[in-house]
């Protein structure tokens, strides 16, 4: 990431369906936007943008398709997505939070399934000219565990399978491990509010908020306790 | 491409918009259907399969999006075509005739636009595992006179201005020359008839019909005149 071309805060959020990525995404912009009085742009892939939607809809729902149509699929949605409104709200210096980023491609078709994680990794990087996040947050959880927490029908990947999502899980917790400066791995089986404060003092830290923000209305090192959940 | 993997015959139609593509397709594939008495099997891109025209409804009537989206989106298209249609179609040994393969990303992404070649090569090439037509028809013309006998409203791509156009035109010819053994050109300003003769002319060296299929219907090497156009 090139730090010359933008001034925002860019954070992912990573991990299986039914780990609480919504919740705590919620939870940290609207903390953001209190102590460093930032404009907070909440996303998410696939779908982030009009044409993601479209993408989303048929790689989750369509036919069958071999895996190097669905991971140019989430390449393309992707580009779209930092062309459009990723990069253009870090050029303004928002906080830019989504709900999965290039890791879940890599976890989900690399790790969960056939293609070589360098060739998946590369495609993201080449459809994202490189861009990356400052801090990616891992809700970590047994797949059983997340999968007892969804209320909604499952999608195609959703039901792929118990052992499909356990390679995918040890595909982001392997990511993580070789790249601790972007990564925060927390245990997602935690109360909410615990998870939180843990996500807050992470993202204080990365981030160099309280060196960063000395006016800003909240001391960033210490926040207070926010209502959460 | 593998021989191992295909025994049918892949030949791919380029050029710009208006200059025959469709009508010469259909003369060959007939025309083949009857010498070699194989299934044909006719297609194109953007838009061969089912997800490929929600992709195509995407690419060419959609809002702006950058090239890298774009050109992932022709390669998540391509990937679908050959593995759910053009693989299959050439395993059980049918004749397949695409308008536009991964040579019109090329010239148009790369030739016409601000992408490496090399780029959108291997993008292409990754999609596809490495499938190549055995004979690519490019038909020549200048992109004036194509846009003269188009009938209908202009796509995004269609209206993006001569000078686009004179450049993708000039991107074929130089990837024609690099790969004389695959690529066939001829002057689209020519009379159908005398372009479709050429084209079983050239089809019928570049695949060997002569030798391989001696039991044909049709002396391959000296057809009966056809009634075209």
């Amino acid at each position: 990431m090139s730090s010359q071309e933008q001034s925002g805060f860019f954070i992912s959020f990573e991990g299986g369906d039914g780990v609480g990525k919504s919740t705590q995404s919620r939870l940290l912009g609207e903390w953001l936007r209190e102590v460093t009085g930032r404009e907070v742009v909440w996303t998410r892939e696939p779908g982030g943008t009009d044409l993601g939607l479209v993408l989303r809809q048929a790689v989750l729902h369509g036919d069958h398709m071999d895996p190097r149509t669905e991971a140019l699929l989430y390449a393309a949605d992707r580009a779209h997505h930092v062309a459009s409104l990723i990069r253009p709200a870090l050029s303004r210096g928002d906080v830019v939070i989504t709900d999965r980023y290039l890791d879940s491609s890599i976890a989900y078709q690399a790790g969960g399934r056939t293609l070589a994680i360098d060739e998946v990794e590369n495609l993201s990087l080449w459809a994202t000219q490189g861009l990356l996040p400052q801090v990616t947050i891992l809700l970590d959880l047994d797949p059983r565990a997340g999968a007892a927490r969804l209320t909604e029908a499952p999608d195609r990947l959703e039901s792929a399978g118990d052992e499909f999502h356990q390679r995918t899980r040890q595909a982001f917790l392997d990511r993580a491990a070789q790249d601790p400066g972007r990564w925060v791995v927390l245990d997602a089986a935690a109360s909410i509010e615990t998870i939180a404060t843990q996500i807050r003092r992470a993202v204080t830290d990365r981030l160099g908020l309280a060196a960063a923000q000395p006016s800003a209305a909240q001391p960033a090192a210490h926040p207070r306790p926010t209502q959460v959940g």
